[in-house]
This record gives structure tokens, C-alpha cells and sequence, in this order.
């Protein structure tokens, strides 16, 4: 028998139900939002992904050569695909762009709940605008996106890398201290960055205020605190201006500023943010964006961008944390001929019911009443129609309600009044 | 500049729109058919491929070894994918199983035109039940999408492979032989197997009586040619019987019987059909399909199984060439903060539409009315809605129709009444 690759996944059609609801759902939030779909290739050169990330990201990569020896790699983003897109074809679009997309991404990862090798993203990228209302939408759209999907209990976390930067500066932390220490505050781990800040000669005082800065969600704390560097309090104060309209344009006053969220310091510029769902435990971030760097990298002429990804299978992990009721496809009806005579009639029958739009399926197993009956509930039918000889005569069938067990005699030409719901 | 890798393409938001659309139909149909949609990875085992295909296809795949140095592939098609996912957990399913897929799909080739290294494909297979109506039915579903789809000039094309089979027998060929003559059958180069059966003894009369059988549309005429042989006589009255009922009760009349139409004559069993757009060229075939063995070679217990693809980027490609009249997404309107003032009440204006349903955008580059409106043409929206504070005095705004260029004030709360179209 042969068997799925490690760490991917087969979708059976419940799951797909699912997955097709909630695909629905973000692609008309992303379109309210007047965000346009985009796609790109499953695999890009390799040299895309190691232009952004640096050869270490290799490890985590499916990537090979192909018959022609070019090094290529299945995506494990988004991002860098659709702003090579960018730069290739798109610069000279009216400005700003707002492209959002779907795709499957890969990444050679220990499988774990919730982490897949072959895993599924939703995202956009804003190109060409760094106003504080094209930042406030941004962010408005991701939470949106999660609420429109049917989640009730999500966390938004918004934090600003420049400002981040320019405390490590205050601190005159140099670069490899710097990385040292990101991961630490990206894991919450304030003890150990207590310990490694103390190793970095940085004074208690200093390490105090700075894990108080870090652990706060007020603002004007932060403002206090590094009044001192002028491009920083600009950026802070364009911070303060994002979430003002967050709270009053878009209503959305359920977030926290948290100046932990490291996202790639390298990449991303000023703001972050991070949506969660909590009760997923580990693996709970669906969603993390923010403004970033690229377009220059990649070729192209230099323009704001800013963007997000929402992890797909576990935003709808999150829906069924919350037991969230998702709607299912039901066949309108199962028709069943009452012997082999009256199959070429259930045919006619179905087909004429299918180009008026209704789902219909018909035993093609000639296995009778009793056997198409028990199948027709096992694939959730609303009705079952069952033609047969006698009823014929009187160019009627009997419709069988699934769900009460009612029947009764129709005409064939009156069917369609018996199968709207 | 980064490039895109060679063969693949990304698609702009106005290709997107055509093939979301095409997939929503091709979907629909599916759907009333009766079918259920499931996925499997974008990658398999490599063994897969080569036991349905043998070691031949290594050639044509993007195959590759993983970190675990196991032999993986991109799936250069959907039905092995699909009948391992059958084999490995559905065949305690009732029966039958219809399934149907959308996947992209990957083969080395050369590039050309309508044959891409990545593809999309749309298909299904039938499992478990082999009479008559099962694959008139799944015949007419392949006819019915692209038919629904949208498309006027096609042509159905159907053969049967067990036919072929026994009259091969009946000529004594040789296998090898039959490996080297199906090339030429199916490329209808008739000449060429009237030289290559001289070659092999074949008498002239035989010959030409085969060319004829290849060549002809009459079921009666391959009926009387093949009477000798039982086998293929029960399996040409069930295909009568198929065409009868496409007919009678599937009201297909388009379709033509073809002898030479050789799809995999190890893999397919009986029945097979083809759907062409003959305005395509040589890039022509936008479906095949019918019925095959491959459950017991991957270790299930056996079971009829029978299905097709549909070539998602042709399908496309044939629309096009028939100038088919894709909708286009519009926008319901654009919003535009006349000064900097008339922002944050702009996004009020704007997110409260949104979240009644309507696809909204909004100036965020702050540029006035002018290049504003621009803009707003260049992204097909419908209305602009222009915010001013005179007009917020009479808590109204200014509507302008963008097609008519007609504007008047409108309340902000009879808003949603100036949008409806």
C-alpha cells in the first residue's frame, strides 16, 4: 500500500466543505476591502527566498534541482513571491496596490499539531502607501477577515519595530547582541533576557525599565520613555495616530500594544502586529504582519509595503476550538428507480432537475428501494425520489422527505415546488 | 531582478477573476452531479507515480529527495494521488464514491503555448460501480461543465479500449508491436500504420477493413466487423447501451464514436472519451477520461473505478478563443476624503459599507479629487463617493455615478439605497 508523503494531508469532502466556507469568507472580506487576487507559481528560483531570508532558511526549505539544474524551492511564504510578481510586472499599476492571495506553502518542519509541511496561507500586500489610514485599514482587514470568519475569541497584539530598534540603540546593544536577544523577547522569556542583558553590561536600572517597556500595553509609557530619540517619537506618534483610527473609524478597541512582537528585524519596519486565537495552545498565532522592506531587494524602485499572512488550517483549528457551527452541502435530492426499467426515466428525471441547478445524484447500482434509501441519508439528502412504474402512468413520482419520513405523490412537471427548501 | 522560474506564470487580478469564475462553475456542476470535493498533497511519494506509470514518467517529473532522503515528486496528475487517498482511508466509504478535485500539477516539458511546467487540472473518478448508466452519466457531467462553463464549440469524442484490444488480438499483433503502432493511431498518422501493418504481415484486406473501423463513426459498422469475438461484443452492446442513454436521457446528440482514441492501454479498461476544442489546434484536448484499473495495483481491494480531467488553463484558453464575455469584479464604490480632515470620518463611511456587504475602497495616498477619481476608473468602481465638509454639515456626501458622471448629495444614512444596482 502506499502512503501519504510525512507531514502533509488528504482533505476528505467534510474537510473541504470546510475549508471551501472559510475561503469564501476571507476572499470576501479581503474584496469588501477592494483588494484584488493575485497568484503565483508553487516553486520560485531558490535565490528568492535566500535574497530575503539569508542561506539558513535553506534547511527548513523543499528545495532541488530541476532537470535543467536550476536550484529551485517550494515556497515557504508568500511575500517574496508576489513582491518579485511586483517588481517583474506590476510597477507601473496605479498606485497603491492591493493584492491578496491563496496558496499552499512548504517547509521541511518536525510535524506537529497544527504545523504541516504542506500547508495552506491567505495574505495581502499593500504596495505604495505608508499613511496611518492605509496601516489602520491594514490591520482593520486582518481582524476582520478573523471575525467575519465566525471566530469570537481572537487577540490583536500591534508593536513597532523602529521603536524597538531605537531602544536596543538607547542600550547600545551591538548587532550580535541584538540577535542574541531577539528570540528571547519573542518567546516571552524575560528571565533569561534579564540574565543575558546583565552578561551584556547594561545596568539594572536599564534591564528594569526596559522589560517594564517591553511588558506594557499603554502607549503613553512608551512615549515617556524614549522622548529622547526624535525619529522614534515621529514613529511613535504615527503609531498613536493608527490606533486612533483603529478605534474610531474601524470600532475594533480590542487590542493591546505589545513592543515584544519581534517579526524578523531585518525585513520588517516599524509597525507589527499579530492576531491569536488563545485557546490554541502552542501554535496559536493565525495571523502576523506589518510594514516591510523588499521591493528595493528585489530590483525594484523603492515604494512603502506593507502586508499580512493568516495561517489557514489554523484559523480553522481555531473555529473548531470554538465549536463553530460550519454550514453543509446537502443534495436537494437521491433518486432511486424502482427496477432497471426505470433507470432511463431517473436519469431524465435527475438531469432536468440538475440544469434547473439542483444537486441530485441516482442510485447506479441498481441496488432497490431499501439499500438507495439508507444510502440517500448516508449522504445527507434532503429528499429521495423514488420512480417507479404504477406512478409513472400518472407522470408522477413519490418524493420521500428525509427528515420527517413523509411521501407523498408529485407530478413530475411540479417537482422543482417540492424541492425548494 | 528576480525572475519567475521557467514555464510557470503568476496571474494579475483580471486572469484571477476568469479562473475563479471558471472554477465556480466547473465546481457547481460537480456539485449537482452529485460529487464531493477532497484534496491531497501537492506532492507524493515518487513510487507512486512510477508504479501506475513506470520508471518512463521519472523523466517528465519535477522529482526531488527530501531532507529525509525519502524520493518525492510534484504529482503530474491527480488520479494516482487520489486513488492512494481511496486505497489508504475511504474504502470503507458507501458506494459509490464520486470525488472530484481541483490541483495544479507539474510536468518538465517544453514550454509552449497552452502547456505550461505548472498546470491546473479539474477532475473526478467514480468508484465502485461499472453498469451503464454510471458512465453515461459521468460522459455527460464532463459534457455538462464545459458546456456550463460556457463554452459553444466542442466536441465529444468516444472509444473503448477493450475493443481495440481484441481487435489487435484478432490481427496477431504482438505486444510490442501494439507498443509501436498505438503512437500512430492515436496521432490518426494512417498512413504510417498502413506501412508499419504491412511491415508486420498484416494482409492488405485486413488492413484497410482496420483503417476503415479506426476511421468510422458507425457503431453498427464496428459491430458487424468484431462479431466473432464474444468478449468485445458484450463490451460494445454495454457501450450501445451508454450511448443510448448519453441520448435519451442526457438529450447529447454532439458526440462521435472514435475507435482511435488510445489513452494508456495498461492503465484504461473498456470505455474512454475525449472533449476537444477544435479552435485550439494542436492544444486541443481539453478533457479525457474513462474507465481504468489502478485500485489493486495500489493494494485496495478491487473495485470498478472510472473518471476524467479537465485541463483547467485550455478550458481558459478555449473561453478566450471563443471571446466568451468573462464578468468582471467591480468595486461598489470608491470614497475619497476630500482634505486630510475627512479621513477618519471617510474610513467611518467606508467601513460601515464593508460591513454591509458592499466592496468599498478608499483614497489612502491622500491625492484630492482629481487624480482621486482617475483612480477610481482605473479600478472599475461604479459610484465614487466624495466626503467634504459642507456637505458632513448635512451629514450627506456627494455621489457620482461613474459611468453616467451624474452626481448628487446623498445622505450618509440613505447611502446603501445609491448603491444597490
Amino acid at each position: 500500500m502506499y502512503q501519504i508523503p510525512r507531514g502533509t494531508r488528504d482533505f476528505t469532502s467534510e474537510e473541504m466543505q470546510k475549508r471551501r466556507y472559510v475561503e469564501g469568507k476571507i476572499k470576501k472580506t479581503f474584496e469588501n476591502f477592494g483588494y484584488n487576487e493575485v497568484q503565483t507559481p508553487t516553486f520560485e528560483n531558490l535565490e528568492l527566498f535566500t535574497a530575503k531570508s539569508g542561506e539558513a532558511i535553506i534547511e527548513e526549505l523543499y528545495s532541488f534541482k530541476d532537470k535543467g539544474d536550476r536550484d529551485l524551492a517550494l515556497r515557504p511564504e508568500l511575500t517574496a513571491p508576489v513582491i518579485r510578481f511586483y517588481v517583474e510586472k506590476l510597477q507601473m499599476e496605479p498606485k497603491p496596490l492591493k493584492l491578496f492571495y491563496f496558496g499552499n506553502c512548504y517547509r521541511y518542519d518536525r510535524p506537529q499539531k497544527g504545523r504541516y509541511r504542506e500547508f495552506r496561507q491567505a495574505g495581502c500586500e499593500i504596495i505604495g502607501t505608508d499613511n496611518p489610514e492605509a496601516y489602520a485599514e491594514l490591520i482593520a482587514l486582518s481582524y476582520n477577515i478573523l471575525k467575519n470568519v465566525g471566530l469570537k475569541n481572537i487577540k490583536l497584539n500591534i508593536g513597532n519595530l523602529s521603536i524597538l530598534s531605537s531602544i536596543f540603540k538607547k542600550l547600545n546593544l551591538s548587532d550580535d547582541k541584538i540577535k542574541y536577544i531577539t528570540p528571547l523577547i519573542d518567546k516571552s522569556l524575560f528571565d533569561e533576557l534579564f540574565s543575558a542583558l546583565e552578561d551584556f553590561n547594561v545596568s539594572k536600572k536599564d534591564i528594569e525599565k526596559f522589560l517594564e517597556i517591553l511588558q506594557t500595553t499603554d502607549v503613553k509609557k512608551i512615549f515617556n520613555y524614549i522622548e529622547s530619540e526624535k525619529s522614534s517619537k515621529e514613529e511613535l506618534s504615527k503609531m498613536q495616530e493608527i490606533i486612533n483610527l483603529l478605534e474610531n473609524s474601524f470600532g475594533i478597541k480590542n487590542y493591546q500594544v505589545k513592543l515584544s512582537i519581534v517579526r524578523g528585524l531585518d525585513y520588517y519596519k516599524g509597525i507589527v502586529f499579530e492576531i491569536e486565537a488563545p485557546n490554541l495552545g502552542a501554535e496559536k498565532q493565525l495571523c502576523g504582519g506589518g510594514a516591510y522592506e523588499l521591493v528595493k531587494l528585489f530590483g525594484g524602485r523603492e515604494t512603502p509595503t506593507a502586508g499580512f499572512a493568516i495561517g489557514f488550517d489554523r484559523t480553522i483549528l481555531a473555529l473548531e476550538s470554538e465549536n463553530y457551527n460550519f454550514p453543509s452541502l446537502k443534495l436537494d435530492a437521491y433518486v432511486i428507480p424502482i427496477n432497471e426499467d426505470m433507470i432511463n426515466k431517473s436519469l431524465q428525471i435527475t438531469q432536468n432537475l440538475r440544469e434547473k441547478g439542483y444537486s441530485i445524484d441516482l442510485d447506479l447500482l441498481r441496488r432497490g428501494i431499501g439499500k438507495s434509501l439508507k444510502y440517500a441519508s448516508s449522504v445527507n439528502s434532503k429528499k429521495a425520489i423514488i420512480v417507479g412504474p404504477d406512478e409513472l402512468k400518472k407522470e408522477s413520482v413519490t418524493v420521500k422527505d428525509m427528515k420527517t419520513g413523509e411521501q407523498q405523490l408529485v407530478k413530475i412537471q411540479n417537482l422543482t415546488d417540492f424541492l425548494e427548501d
